[in-house]
């Protein structure tokens, strides 16, 4: 079993801090920074970032939106900055959200988390909509490949919680149930071994602990809702009191990229960021 | 107002047929088709489909995942088929599952849904974990460009239906809670004459319609789960037996696609399911 995506992914954030800085590129923020909204603006902003926060950021979080948005000139932008990123050292995490069955997300799992792929990230994140049960081969392959998933469990926005707290026919809510089939997806890994699994979970830090038993996961947290969406570190900290402190992902992405495009900046704001996360979650 | 996606889809159905051709250039249908399993293979099985059907099919859906598996190659492959479709008299269906928030899911209706992108689609699938009040600016991106947008509300696989059929605090499913908000959001275009309006749902034909009320959406069904997947023609005309023939848009892709890569037996194939569908549908 090659070291799981978890387990990478804590002795980075134990080497650097719980920030992922996420990768954001507007049309608002690139003409606040400057640039053009064009791949070649998006590649420049990606650069920048890259640069200023490797040290002091555990991962980078491209949103793939806003490169899919300039058709596949976009992705060929987006395709060289995984490649930076990973050679800057950040891990990271393709902000896809796919979601579908059986062998189309298989093929997903081709794009985003083979060796072999352009587009190759550490991590993907999903929703599952249409079951994670359909999603068994894409999680083999993570795990195959020392790579990571992350389900979208409790989201960070308001719209989303009839769903999510909507209850399933056994009693439970179905963000509890997903978070529920997860942590039995990184059994065997700890079963072998490892601390952390590769499956893990999106909780909004907006959200409570109420009804989701966030020490069970044995995998990774990504957590959005920091800075603009409204929490702080010290919510981070309160809603992860119980769970290990290196298995707990935080992004922001406008409060950091607001500090560009001077990189001295970028790197100031991740760099303070990073040591309040980490004085919060201790 | 531009005459709705649910106007324009009808029209080509009543023209055609309530066939959709499922574009799933998988590794395995490439290599059954004696084509290389690279862009060009995926670009010259997409071409072959399109000359085959293209009177016989109301739409073309291609499924994104086996492009983008391909990185921007792919996408650029996919870019030259969405306009070849179009152009062929084909509406589309970009069958992207795309699901994330405001400003993340306003990019991907950049994406697929605008006039001026390399990637624009008559419609894009999507899903809703995050909910469908995140996804207000794609819909009325849709809407003021006759473009449409197909949620995932039952979905054909069996893995999917424990969400799907979670409880909602109102007291009703989860599937017809989305059905139901469908069908608020397409209420403004029929109150100014349309038929059907620009929101459409994924409603699989392996479902029955308990707890649905199909004929309230007043937009188009997308339905998958013809064919390969198990459900047949009659299925169909039962399942939407209160619905009018118009709004049903079925889906088939390996039953199709292994006719190929003979066009006349692809076009054959496809004009035999067509006549079909559209009797169980009368």
């Amino acid at each position: 079993m090659p070291e799981t995506f978890g387990d990478r992914l804590a002795a980075r954030i134990e080497a650097t801090s719980p920030l992922c800085v996420g990768l954001d590129p507007s049309a608002t923020l690139l003409a606040a920074w400057g640039l053009d909204d064009e791949p070649a603006g998006l590649e420049a902003m990606g650069e920048a970032v890259i640069a200023a926060v490797a040290s002091h950021a555990a991962a980078l979080k491209p949103q793939v939106a806003f490169f899919e948005r300039h058709g596949a000139a976009g992705l060929a932008a987006l395709e060289r900055l995984l490649a930076a990123a990973s050679a800057a050292g950040l891990l990271v995490v393709a902000d896809a959200k796919r979601g579908d069955i059986d062998s189309t997300m298989a093929a997903y799992g081709d794009a985003w988390l083979r060796d072999s792929s352009p587009l190759r990230a550490d991590a993907l994140t999903v929703t599952a909509y249409l079951g994670l049960g359909a999603m068994a081969a894409v999680f083999e392959q993570a795990r195959a490949g020392g790579r990571g998933i992350f389900c979208v469990v409790a989201s960070s926005n308001p719209e989303g919680r009839r769903l999510q707290e909507a209850t399933t026919s056994a009693g439970t809510s179905v963000e509890a149930a997903l978070l529920a089939e997860l942590a039995a997806g990184n059994a065997a890994e700890r079963a072998q071994g490892a601390r952390l699994g590769s499956l893990g979970a999106v909780v909004g830090a907006t959200r409570s602990a109420e009804g989701l038993d966030l020490a069970s996961l044995g995998g990774p947290y990504l957590v959005p809702g920091v800075g603009a969406q409204g929490a702080g570190p010290e919510d981070v900290g309160r809603l992860f009191a119980g769970v290990a402190a290196s298995s707990v992902l935080v992004n922001a992405s406008r409060s950091i990229l607001a500090a560009g495009p001077s990189e001295p900046a970028l790197g100031e704001a991740a760099a303070a960021l990073g040591e309040q996360l980490a004085t919060a979650l201790r």
